[in-house]
């Protein structure tokens, strides 16, 4: 499984912008294959700060995830938008017992 | 490493509450050794629900930081504001190249 933990810090008077294109990125995710959850949300401790957190069965998946149209107009409608750059961490990963 | 992902629905009316107590919890487990990450951030799609995203170095400073009574205290707290059992999910991680 792959887990994907971005953030994207929008820009003074920018975050609703940057909601809603991050809104319709992560709804528009989860009908992708392989995608097993994509969300978003906000940092309680900075109001700029989308966190987005997402579940991937495999690499090819997300890598078709990346190649898309959709996916690659998402990330530069969102760049003007943000105070620096996005920040993007990816994990191949194993579910533990708690 | 070990990713934990969390997440807390709070009962109409205890958001602030939850998200008080949550932000006290994750500043102090910073402190904690062998976290890497705490954060909590709030779902853009339901206001009501807390995500939290934790790095630990590995399973041993995970179980210490669920042993402290400060951690045990903030579940005890947390449980009766919340409109179900929180979840969560801990992973056994490996960095990826983007």
């Amino acid at each position: 499984m792959i887990i994907v933990i971005g953030s994207a810090t929008a820009k003074p008077g920018h975050e609703d912008a940057v909601r809603d294109l991050s809104l319709m990125h992560v709804q528009r995710s989860r009908e992708e294959p392989g995608c097993i959850a994509h969300n978003v949300s906000v940092d309680s401790e900075n109001a700029a700060r989308f966190v987005f957190v997402e579940y991937w069965a495999d690499m090819p998946a997300l890598k078709a995830h990346f190649a898309l149209a959709a996916s690659q107009g998402f990330v530069r409608d969102l760049r003007p938008l943000l105070a620096e750059n996005p920040d993007m961490k990816i994990f191949k990963a194993a579910p533990l017992k708690p």
